[in-house]
């Protein structure tokens, strides 16, 4: 069994008051990002490897990179991968209604 | 008096039905165009050189043409110039309650 050791910078997030509106809005402007955050909504915790996303594993990590410098979502090393949640509670308290308007506007089916 | 003839190309935006909703999100990431879309709210139309913002005369054309291809904006030739203004409707008929989300989340005195 290979043990992973995560280092701090690879989980790094920003605190709720450093959360940049113009940095949420670059993160969610990717239609497979957005797809993933609708994806974790809902309170769970997702691994990578478990989004239905067109894309290669390391893109996918790349696009949770985004997501979690953003501040949308937040990842904690659970074995050898990572386990991804959405930061609902930290946007809602610093742009109230941002995440619900958006999450609305995606079309169906995307 | 210099009379320039701007091309239709220049001009052109995405129908409604078009608007793209990471297109839009991208257009509103950067602090600089959010700050001309607040500006333009109100339903006024402005000339280019009008905004107060911190950038170059081509830096802010380049950023109109972003928001316009985005169809955040419309923009019309006036002399020499352009006028610029919010295509508030067509986005609120797209995404119901974006601009206005986005807008109230802009923090105070950027």
């Amino acid at each position: 069994m290979t043990t992973e050791v995560m280092s701090a910078e690879e989980t790094a997030q920003p605190a709720r008051d450093e959360i940049e509106l113009g940095a949420v809005l670059h993160a969610l402007s990717d239609p497979v990002r957005l797809r993933m955050v609708a994806a974790l909504d809902g309170d769970e915790e997702r691994a990578c490897g478990s989004f239905d996303v067109p894309v290669t594993k390391s893109t996918c990590t790349h696009h949770f990179k985004i997501l979690r410098e953003a501040g949308v979502i937040r990842q904690r090393p659970h074995g050898a991968s990572r386990l991804n949640s959405l930061r609902r509670d930290d946007l809602e308290a610093r742009f109230p209604g941002l995440l619900d308007t958006i999450l609305r506007s995606v079309p169906a089916g995307s």
